[in-house]
């Protein structure tokens, strides 16, 4: 082999070597192998390394790095960078290093020999220009020259506010790159943007510095021992989970972070972002999903945890108002006008509290409620993922024994009634194998009660030593561990899923509270369907309540409005309102043929109105009797009923496959036999005919739910064709001006037939439409909307205000 | 009009008015309407009058009748059947009657002269031989007609075994049946046969004698206030309950009674019935029925009732032997020993206690378990029905408050913690309406705990006057209500429901338990999917435990055989193991598929054996990936697919109805196109094609299902075809020698292009072709299942122990 290709084997190979792996066979290359091989020199860079953060955490992290890695290879050089000038950062940096705390398994000895190097190899650059950068990056480079080191990579830990982030990675890209053959990780730390819009452009601008391998987002409790055994507990119990872990036996989970402080001294910050995106969208949120993902194959492996991760997020129900209830502590607003200097009659409407439920369409999930709540002036300091388990067994005799108690298993980080971390399973479940080696099983005395159970009554496991969330994922970062870290894409799936509810709270009032034990139970929320409401009325209204808009049951009546239209019954309300009107009609339509003995029939329309309807139905219906009840079609149009066009898709996507109507009992409209669509001479028209004629009581449904277009059409009966065009077939082929132009539809001699009627009119753009039809006399062959005049049934109009008023 | 036309004018009136009547417009006809009418002349029998019954409760009984309704225009006579001789049983019957109570609503004075008229009205008289019920009839002749009385009707009460039930009812028709013009009622109470067979030989015998509206079946739970106002208080507070009345928020149902008396002294009875007869089929059952029943228009409407309660009855999952536990206490047998003069070595199966879960598939109600629950020799003695609901609440801070506590409706019949009967709704549901005049609301302070919670926290209502069920029901046979009595139809229903579980236990030996507090936690049971087991292992196992057959999950293994069969992979096992194991094969299969992220495409075939498999994945694979599944048949009959031969039909029924697998994930052969079966010209076999190529990969099944016929056919490919009659093709038009004989079916080249194919085969009368198959070669156009041979997947066999070794 000739030299040149020597060459360019090698320069490839330097080429994986410094893509950032998440490949367990490679996790240990930079760290734990024994011996003291030359594997080259690393530069820490702490940009803001005096800062709050740097102090209290990382340079403890960097520290216990050093100590553990000195001696296994690698030289080290640490930077603490600073705005600064040296002569005041120098003496703060050192200050801060002196006071880091030996790793436990080190001999106070040994210790203060590394503490010593460590001290020697730290230094403090002031870090505000590019030209700082540039020097730096000068600096690094002539070290390395000067000392004859190969160079093994460079990490800049940036502990500075957000919105400096993209600058220094600019700063960093083109200043201090390491050349190819070593590798550069950046770690970043939240807020990673404010919304889903934000977050891309932050993302963006880092891109155009740094490629996605070389950032380390951190979320600090993806370092907590407990969150970061998630996986492998689930992995390892899978045994005794398999069986109990989905819909059937889980009754619900609940991650929660509970504070006692206040956001004082962090309010410039904290009223930005408000709870929310202080701790769900991030921590809580990682632990959801680490609950709900599928387990992956390999724990180590980022690319299937990222992968599966995302199908979580894209299987969870979208959020809505109605989704979460928010809080704030009643001094809160003082302390943002004095910390923000305000006036007096300033309101900031940043909740300190929420309560969310949210559900997943996982089938294997599917209607169990994770709640998810984090508050701060609360009773007591605690977090924990918590997962209840049905109650299956029946006690005879006493119920007070460990095997009727509620099945639990905890995933406890800290503080709270046990004070410290561990994976907790409630004895009446199984006991659980260790997640690892450095990993103990305890048992604790019967006294102290963990949510209603006496500790000695669970399975206990803590970690052998604790290690701190920060020091445990800047060791990760040095072995390039990304699987520790949030991918891009997650962060934004995130952020997709948590956007759309904090757009809703924009403008909605928090309930204050006013803080500690005196919350007593005013931010209990509970569940109604999937909607969270708090238990109790609020207590304190010093806060004018606006209309919620998105209409909860039991108090939407006085919006709803019974009149005439064109002769006929009408009811009036806003959408949402009126969709649960019509909705209760429905089932009470439904339920009185039950009652009588004979199967509902129910030909719905397709269009965009409907689905509100069809998600109420699958939703909050759970009493309408699917299993009597027939659903026909009023029209299609004539593409593959697979198609997203496909009205039956959209009855099938958004009402059926949610409700058990027997599959028996689903009449699509055939329009497509004999491998072509809407032919006349194959007769699907007839054939639909005839199988109303077959099931449907003198083919006259129980209901047909129309909508109106805004050229007067109903069902796919468009203006222009004579009202006789179809003289007494029920079914028949039509025209439709827009495409697709074939359909089929119910002709008005069905639907007249039928013993109920509904007419679905929504949205501002029909108010033309409903104040033309409110003038003028029948004109089916200009208004075929006007020919629904059902022979011996009831037609009633459901218009909404918008529609109604133009408004 | 002729006057003979007014005589049958009023003997039609006549007869209207002895039928008995639960029209609640003529309820109180013969009771409390004001002023003294002539009503008319009241003889009451009670056969067995002397007994045990009549002297605790049946006297009591009518005494209150007698008290409450003289002055009402009726007269009474009253009379102690017996089958001593007069002299010895007028003293007895005279000691019972003098030690009557007053009702609580008479003055001393006036129960003292009432009494006195009582006593004087009331006679023994010797009921053994048909003269002495001819002597009876005639005595009551005379007397009317002597004292010149109307007569209204005839009370017999038969108090007597149940053995002797058909006997007197006989005599009574013979020799006591009143004219046309007056009602004849008689009053019968458990036992009403020990089975199915035995209930429909009693009624057969007695409707001989008495017409259904003349027989009031009692249960006395009926008559007990709790009980009866099951209905009244669902109706009334139909506005809440119609939100949580449903499996979305009921958590379970419990319907108990715990005894703490043994069986002694009653053994030679409850020997042949034991806790099942005794008060299970009636007493609980009962109580369930009224729990979920659909509440009736009509209160008082026995025939709606009746249709409510049966539809209720067919609405039930069927029961068998992993449906309940069994356990009888381990001084049963010696009494049993000494009662029944049986030698040491007498082992009596009889259980004394019973846990059974019970689920219906009345779609509001599917998937919450009822447990029934009752035993001799508990700890305590309580009767009640409690249903409790799921936890909708998150709290936040005071787990302790109501509102976090669970959410119970008890009907209480009395004794145990609260000692009365009473009907108590947790604070955090709602207020209930007062179910009537008669009762009224308590509160209790806070130390007592009822189910885990003070007694403070709930709403409770009680009777103002506590009334003896008896005295309830004899009130009401003397109204005619029969909506307090159990109907012959829903008797032979309960029946039914119960035998198969009687039937299935006779072998079975009951766990045997020490007897109250001793009992600890030894009779606790859980639910697996739908059966239940008991949660410990038995601790005395002085009785030789036989394998219980039916197989439980877990212990199945051993039963299970691996081996080879024509070259490619056996499973043997007894039947349900087997399809156990053919189950979890194929859950494996499609959680494989949804893994790599394609969809599973499940090939079914018809015929009975699939058919315990369907039942087994509806009912125990809550996991199945069914979201993922893609569901084809293998073969079709030529019948139009919602008729009961369709194969598709039973899949539909056993399957798809109760699992998630989407509309468009459904594809049954297209056996049925331009209103005619199977037309070569309508392409229907292509169609069937065209849809598996468009839908599967390679048009490769991920697993196809098959059985084999006992003339080796399979899917429907029928000996005698060529084995190279279909070419390429996947899907044919096929002849069968049975009918219907037009088919269609998947071909070899379909099958054997499938990724896994299951070959079921059970039951004896296969034996013969199991043993044929294992000698001969691959004989295709003889033996069309020689020729399924998969050309790169796998092929199993699924052969059962019968047919495999022909027992």
């Amino acid at each position: 082999m000739r030299k040149a290709t020597w060459g360019l084997l090698l320069l490839l190979l330097l080429l994986l070597a410094c893509v950032a792996t998440c490949d367990p066979s490679e996790q240990d290359q930079n760290g734990d192998e024994k011996g003291p091989r030359r594997r080259g020199h690393v530069s820490v860079v702490v940009v803001g390394g005096t800062g709050d953060l740097a102090n209290k955490y990382l340079w403890q992290g960097f520290f216990t790095l050093y100590a553990t890695q000195v001696g296994k290879g690698h030289t080290f050089a640490f930077y603490g960078g600073g705005l600064s000038p040296a002569e005041r950062g120098t003496p703060l940096l050192f200050e801060i290093l002196k006071s880091q705390a030996c790793p436990e398994e080190l001999s106070a000895e040994r210790c203060a020999l590394i503490r010593d190097q460590f001290l020697r190899l730290t230094q403090y650059r002031q870090l505000k220009t590019e030209e700082d950068y540039q020097t730096l990056g000068q600096h690094i480079k002539t070290q390395l020259a000067q000392e004859d080191m190969k160079e093994a990579g460079r990490l800049f830990y940036l502990s500075v506010p957000a919105f400096a982030y993209a600058d220094v990675a600019e700063r960093v890209n083109r200043s201090c790159r390491p050349p190819r053959s070593a590798w550069l990780r950046v770690v970043l730390e939240k807020p990673f943007g404010h919304d889903l819009r934000s977050a891309q452009e932050l993302a963006t601008r880092l891109a155009s510095s740094l490629r996605e391998d070389e950032m380390y987002r951190i979320d600090h409790y993806l370092g907590k021992q407990v969150v970061s055994q998630i996986l492998p507990f689930r992995k390892q119990n899978r045994k005794f989970l398999k069986q109990i872990w989905n819909k059937h036996h889980i009754d619900r989970m609940e991650i929660v972070l509970k504070e006692t402080l206040d956001a004082k001294g962090r309010i410039s910050f904290y009223d930005q972002y408000g709870v929310i995106r202080d701790v769900i969208q991030n921590h809580l949120t990682e632990m959801m999903t680490l609950l709900t993902m599928t387990v992956p194959k390999n724990l180590t492996d980022c690319k299937e945890i990222d992968q599966n991760k995302l199908k979580v997020f894209s299987a969870f129900h979208p959020l809505d108002k109605d989704s979460a209830v928010i809080g704030q502590y009643q001094s809160y607003n003082s302390e943002v006008q004095l910390e923000l200097n305000k006036t007096k009659d300033h309101l900031s409407l940043t909740p300190t509290f929420t309560g969310i439920a949210v559900f997943t369409t996982m089938p294997q999930y599917e209607g169990i409620p994770i709640f998810l709540t984090s508050g701060k002036l609360l009773d007591e300091r605690v977090g924990y993922a918590r997962i209840t388990f049905k109650n299956n067994v029946f006690c005879v005799q006493d119920p007070n024994s460990v095997a009727c108690r509620q099945k639990q298993i905890v995933f406890y980080i800290g503080h709270g009634a046990l004070g410290y971390p561990g994976i907790l399973v409630t004895k009446n479940l199984f006991r659980p194998a260790l997640v690892g080696s450095l990993w103990k099983e305890v048992s604790e005395d019967k006294d102290t009660l963990l949510f209603g159970m006496p500790l000695s009554d669970y399975y206990i496991q803590v970690p052998t030593v604790q290690r701190e969330a920060y020091t445990e994922l800047i060791l990760q970062v040095f072995r390039g561990r990304m699987d520790h870290f949030v991918s891009a894409d997650s962060l934004l799936a995130s952020w997709r899923f948590w956007t759309p509810l904090l757009d809703s709270q924009t403008r909605e009032f928090p309930r204050p509270y006013p803080g500690g034990v005196a919350n007593g139970n005013q931010l209990d929320f509970e569940l109604h369907g999937r909607q969270v409401r708090f238990c109790t009325e609020s207590l304190v209204n010093v806060i004018p309540q606006e209309r919620s808009g998105g209409g909860g049951a039991g108090d939407e009546s006085f919006q709803v409005m019974q009149g005439k239209y064109r002769g006929a019954d009408m009811v009036s309300a806003w959408p949402a309102e009126l969709v649960e009107r019509l909705a209760d009609d429905l089932q009470e339509a439904a339920e009185e043929a039950t009652e009588e003995g004979v199967p509902f029939h129910l030909a719905l329309s397709g269009g965009s109105s409907p689905v509100a309807l069809f998600r109420r139905l699958a939703r909050h219906h759970h009493a309408f009797p699917w299993w009597n009840t027939h659903v026909w079609l009023a029209d299609e149009r004539c593409v593959p009923p697979a198609e997203a066009e496909s009205n039956f898709r959209t009855v099938h996507d958004h009402l059926l496959r949610h409700v058990a109507v027997p599959y028996l009992h689903v009449h699509p409209m055939p329009v497509q036999l004999n491998q072509r669509l809407c032919v006349e001479e194959d007769g699907g028209a007839a054939a639909y005919e005839r199988e109303m004629a077959r099931l449907v009581n003198g083919s006259s449904f129980g209901y047909v739910l129309l909508g109106a277009g805004a050229d007067g059409h109903t069902a796919s009966l468009f203006p222009g064709t004579p009202p006789d065009a179809h003289g007494e077939r029920l079914v028949a082929l039509t025209e439709s001006p827009v495409k697709p132009h074939q359909r089929m539809s119910l002709t008005f001699a069905a639907i007249n037939r039928a013993q109920r009627v509904g007419v679905l009119i929504m949205g501002k753009g029909k108010h033309e439409l409903v104040t033309q039809l409110s003038r003028i006399k029948d004109t089916p062959d200009r208004w075929p909307i006007t020919k629904v005049q059902p022979a011996s049934g009831r037609l009633v109009w459901y218009i909404d205000y918008e529609s109604l008023l133009g408004q």
